[in-house]
C-alpha cells in the first residue's frame, strides 16, 4: 500500500500513455497540415500517419449525414500500415464502410444499424472477415463511447470550419457532439471533413480546440432525405388507422408530448391533425410537443397551430428555410438555422408520453421486429423511444391514465408510457404482419447473436393499431388475453382467423379490443379528402413556399 | 389550405416571437454590459432588464457546483418587475433558491432534488406560496428542457470566461452543456457567473457565441465535496457486505461495467478490490469501467490496476490533480483537467451491467425509497442508473447471465441489468430498513403527489444485500417467493423475524437466498485489515500525494 501505489508487480506504471500517443500522432500528422488544415490529396497519408493498428475508430454516419469522404480515404490506406481496426459507428450505409473489412484494414465492428449494406455485411461475417461485437441502439452505443468503447480516432462531418478548427454543422448537428466529446476528451484524434473553410463560421457548433484536423472535402458530405413521405402515396386504410389513433389513443389519454416513427402510417396521422383532429376540438390538447426530425408532413399541423414545439435529432433536406422561419417551434441558433442533436432528442423522446411507429412483424406476445431473414440490420432509436421510461417520475394526464390501466390496484401504483405499433395486417407482398414466431429467432441462429433481435418487446408495448381496430394490451389480464387481443385485430391473417370469438367479444366489452364503431370513428370519412395536404406540392403551399423539396420529390 | 397556411382565425401568425423577445432582452441588457461582461454590482439590474414575468428560469445547481452568486442576485430583484417565474432546475439546495418564492418573484417549481432546503420547501408548499409541478430525475428534467420545459433564461457557473464569452468549466462541467444547449438554441438568455475573466481560456467548454452575458462573481462558485467518504468510518459489517457483493455478484456474473452510488457501503467495496478481490484473482475481470464521480476511495483500486476507465458526471474537490495525472483512466481535456458531463455519464451508466446503491427503506415487493416523512426530496440520478435498460441490445457476460436467471425459458429471451440495493437491516437510530409499507405512501398523501415517490421499483431490483446475506430476486417465482427472499435477508427486523423458515430454506437451496457460507465468504476476514486504505491519509499516500483532501477531511 501507499508508496507501492503506482507500482504493480514491481514496474512503475505510466498513466499518460494515451496522451503520449496523442502527442506522437499529432506530431506525425502536423507534418501534413497547415495549422489544422489538411489538403484533400494528403488525407490518405494523414490517416496512415495518425491511425495506429488496433485503434478503435468511429466514422460519423447516422441515417442522414455521413463523413463519406473520410470513409473513402480510410478504405484507401495501406493495410500494411493500418490494420486490425475496431470500427465503432452507428451506421453501416456506404460501400467504403465495408471496403475496409474486405481490404483487411478493419476486423471488428460494433454498430447500430445497417441499411443497403446489410446483405454484404452478412456475407463478410460468414466469410470470417468481419467480427460483429454487438448491434446497439443509438444511446447505448454512445453510452459505450464513455465506457469501454471510446474511440481513438473519429471522423466527423460539418458544413464549415474556420482556420482554428471551429466547426459549423448548421441544421445537421445530429450525432457530432457525442462523437466529438468522447474522442476529444480521451486523447483521441478528431478529423473533420467540411464543405467549406471560411474565415468566420456562422456559429460555433464544436469548439476548435477539440478538433485535431480539418479537410475541405472535394464535394459536400453525403446526406439523405429519409424523413420525407409524399402525401400522394397515403392510402385510405392508413387514414382510417390514423383516425383510430387520434380518437382511441391521442384523445383518450390526452397525449401532448410524443415521438412519431418514420413512415406513411404516422404521416397520415400528421396530415389529419389540421382536419379531423381540429374538428374534434383537439387543437391545444394533443400533439403539442414532438421529438422528431422535421418531417415535411408536419408542416400543415405546425401551420395550423397544432404542434407548438419540436426538437429534432437531425434535419431533413429541403426543410432548412422553413425551420429557420419557425423559430418559435424549432430549436435554432443565432445564425437562424436549426440546431439538432440526436442525444437530447432521444432523451426528450424517451421521457415523453407516447411513441408510435411501424414494424414488419408482431408475434403473439406483442414482440415486434423489423429484422428480416437475409440481413443484419438494427433498430437505431426505436427501442429507446419505444420502451417504458422506468426512470420517469413526473406525472402527466396521459402517463398516469395509462399507469392506472396497467396496474389496476395491484402493487405500487405508477405511470406508464404509451408504446404503439401501427401496422396493416398484411404487408406488401401479402405476407402477414402477425406471426406465431418472429423471423428474429432464425436470425439469431444464423448470425450467432446472443438474443433474437427484437425491436420493441411485448411487455413494453401498450397498443397495436391495425385496419381492423386497436388492441389495448394494458387492459389484458395474462398472456392468454394478450394473445386474443392481438388476434382480435389481426384481420384475415392466419393469426387473426384463429381467434377465439367469444373471448374477443369479452375483451371488446372491457375495451381491450376496440373497433372503429367502438371509438366513434366513421369509416366513411376515411378518404384522402381528409388529408390536409395530398401532395408534396400541397406541402410547399402550406409552407408559404419555404419548404424546398429535393428534386426526386418534385413532379411538377 | 395553402395560402391560409400562416393564417389562423384570420390573423397572420408571427413565428419568431421568441427571437424578437430575445433581441429586445439583449438590447435592454446590453446597456449594462461591456461586450458581454457585466459588473457584479450591475447584475440585479441586468436581471430586471432581461427577465420577463412568467419566464421559465433555470439556475444551475446540481449536487456539486452552483451558480450561487446569480441565485442571490435573483432573490434581490424587484418582485414588481420580475414575478410569476417558473423555476426549472435540478437542485434546490441554497437559501436563495427558495427566497425567490418567499419574495413573490417565482411561483412554480419543477425540480429533481432538494437537500437541506427540503423542510422549508415543504412549508412553502403548504403555505401555497410555491406550486410544485413535479419531481424529476436528472435525465428526465433535461429531456423536458428540449420538450415542454425549455428555459427562457438560465444561470450557469464556470471557472473562467474570455471577453467573447467562451467558457472554461475545468473539471466541473457537470450539467452545464445540457442547460446551455436548451437555452441558447431556443432564443433564451444565458448568463454565466465565472470565477475569473481571462484573455484566453485554457480550453473552450462552452462556445462564446452561445453565451449572452458573463459576470466575474465576487467569490468562486459554491461547490461541495459530496463523494468523499473517510475510510476511517467504514465498519466491519460494511466490509462483510462488500465481500458478499464481490463473491456473490461481481465474481458470479463477471461484472465489468458498473455504477456505484454514494455511501460507505460502496466505498467499502472499492477499498477491498485491491485486497480481497485481487486475492480472488479478479483483477482484469470485474470493475473495469465505471460511471461515477472521482470518489477518493477509488484511488487504491485505480492504482492497483483494477479500474481501467472512469467517466464522471462531475468532479470531486481535492481530486483535480490526481485525475489530471491519470488521463489513461479519466476523460481529460488538452489543458490536462477533467471533462465531466452528467448527461453522458448517466447514459453510460444506464447501459452498463450493474448499479449498486443504498437506500433507507425497502418494502416486501422490493420497492425502495430514500424519501422520509417530513421532507420533499428526490432521487437525482439513481432511478436512471437503477432501472432496467430496456432499450439495451448488446450482450455481455453479466447481462446475459442475469437475463437467463430472470427468464428461465419463458417467452422471449433477453438480458437483464443487475440492480442491487446494499443495506443494513437496521439503520442508525435502530429503525428497520425493511418495512411493510414505505413512508413514500404517506408522503404522496401529504404533498398531493400523483404517485408515491419510489426510488427503485421492485421489478427493476435484482438483488438485496444485507449483513445477513443476499436475496436474488431473479430466481424467485412469484410475489410470495420474492417476499420470503426479502424476509430471508432482513435480519432481526420485524420483517425478517416473520419469515417462513421452511420457504426460506427452499429459496436458499435454489440460490434465491444466500448466506456468507453459501458464497464462500469467510466472515472472520471481515475486519478493517482488509481495507486497502483505512484513512484519508492512506488515500493521499496511495495517490502519491496527488489527492488533496478538503480541510474538513484532514485530521493530521
Amino acid at each position: 500500500m501507499g508508496d507501492s501505489g503506482t507500482a504493480i508487480d514491481g514496474a512503475v506504471r505510466d498513466w499518460g500513455t494515451l496522451r503520449e500517443r496523442y502527442c506522437a500522432r499529432m506530431q506525425r500528422g502536423a507534418a501534413l497540415a497547415k495549422d489544422k488544415v489538411v489538403a484533400p490529396d494528403d488525407v490518405v497519408a494523414l490517416l496512415e500517419a495518425v491511425i495506429e493498428p488496433g485503434d478503435r475508430l468511429c466514422i460519423e454516419g447516422n441515417n442522414q449525414k455521413h463523413a463519406d469522404f473520410l470513409a473513402e480515404c480510410l478504405a484507401e490506406v495501406s493495410p500494411e500500415r493500418v490494420h486490425d481496426l475496431h470500427i465503432i459507428q452507428s451506421n453501416i450505409a456506404l460501400a467504403p464502410h465495408l471496403d475496409v473489412f474486405e481490404r483487411g484494414i478493419a476486423e471488428r465492428l460494433d454498430f447500430c444499424y445497417s441499411g443497403p449494406q446489410g446483405l454484404r455485411l452478412s456475407r463478410l461475417v460468414k466469410e470470417g472477415r468481419l467480427k460483429v461485437g454487438a448491434i446497439h441502439t443509438y444511446l447505448e452505443l454512445y453510452g459505450r463511447y464513455f465506457c469501454d468503447l471510446t474511440p481513438n480516432v473519429s471522423f466527423i462531418a460539418a458544413d464549415a470550419a474556420d482556420h482554428e478548427g471551429n466547426l459549423y454543422t448548421g441544421p445537421n448537428t445530429e450525432d457530432t457532439p457525442a462523437i466529438v466529446e468522447a474522442t476529444a476528451f480521451k486523447s483521441g484524434i478528431l478529423i473533420a471533413q467540411v464543405n467549406r473553410i471560411v474565415d468566420r463560421v456562422p456559429r460555433v457548433d464544436v469548439p476548435g480546440d477539440w478538433v485535431s484536423f480539418v479537410v475541405e472535402a472535394p464535394r459536400p458530405y453525403y446526406i439523405e432525405p429519409i424523413f420525407t413521405r409524399d402525401p400522394a402515396a397515403i392510402t385510405e386504410v392508413q387514414i382510417l388507422m390514423a383516425m383510430m389513433v387520434i380518437r382511441g389513443i391521442y384523445e383518450k389519454y390526452g397525449v401532448a408530448r410524443l415521438n412519431h416513427g418514420i413512415g406513411f402510417d404516422t404521416a397520415a396521422i400528421e396530415l389529419i391533425l389540421p382536419t379531423y383532429a381540429a374538428d374534434l376540438g383537439l387543437r391545444g390538447k394533443i400533439c403539442k410537443y414532438m421529438s422528431v426530425n422535421p418531417c415535411p408532413t408536419l408542416i400543415p399541423a405546425i401551420e395550423s397551430g397544432f404542434v407548438e414545439g419540436i426538437h429534432c435529432a437531425g434535419s431533413e433536406l429541403g426543410m432548412e428555410n422553413y425551420v429557420s422561419e419557425r423559430s418559435d417551434v424549432f430549436f435554432t441558433g443565432r445564425d437562424g438555422s436549426m440546431r439538432s442533436n440526436r442525444i437530447f432528442c432521444q432523451i426528450a423522446g424517451h421521457y415523453s408520453d407516447l411513441f408510435i411507429g411501424s414494424t414488419l412483424q408482431i408475434d403473439l406476445e406483442g414482440n415486434s421486429s423489423t429484422a428480416t431473414l437475409s440481413r443484419i440490420t438494427g433498430f437505431g432509436g426505436a427501442p429507446n423511444f419505444g420502451s417504458e421510461s422506468r426512470a420517469r417520475r413526473h406525472g402527466s394526464e396521459s402517463w398516469l391514465m395509462a399507469g392506472r390501466e396497467a396496474h389496476r390496484g395491484n402493487g405500487m401504483p405508477r405511470g406508464r408510457k404509451l408504446v404503439v405499433q401501427i401496422v396493416e395486417s398484411f404487408r406488401e407482398g401479402l405476407s402477414s404482419t402477425f406471426v406465431e414466431r418472429l423471423d428474429a429467432w432464425k436470425l439469431q441462429e444464423s448470425f450467432g447473436l446472443p438474443l433474437p433481435p427484437v425491436m420493441v418487446y411485448g411487455d413494453d408495448l401498450t397498443h397495436i393499431v391495425t385496419e381492423e381496430g386497436i388492441a389495448n394490451l394494458l387492459l389484458c389480464d395474462g398472456p392468454e388475453e394478450r394473445e386474443q387481443a392481438i388476434r382480435g385485430v389481426a384481420g384475415y391473417t392466419e393469426v387473426g382467423m384463429a381467434r377465439d370469438p367469444e373471448m374477443v367479444r369479452r375483451l371488446r366489452a372491457k375495451g381491450a379490443v376496440s373497433y372503429p364503431e367502438d371509438l366513434g370513428v366513421d369509416k366513411r370519412l376515411a378518404t384522402r379528402d381528409l388529408l390536409a395536404a395530398r401532395s408534396i406540392k400541397d406541402l410547399v403551399r402550406w409552407s408559404g413556399g419555404l419548404y424546398d423539396p429535393p428534386a426526386r420529390f418534385r413532379n411538377w
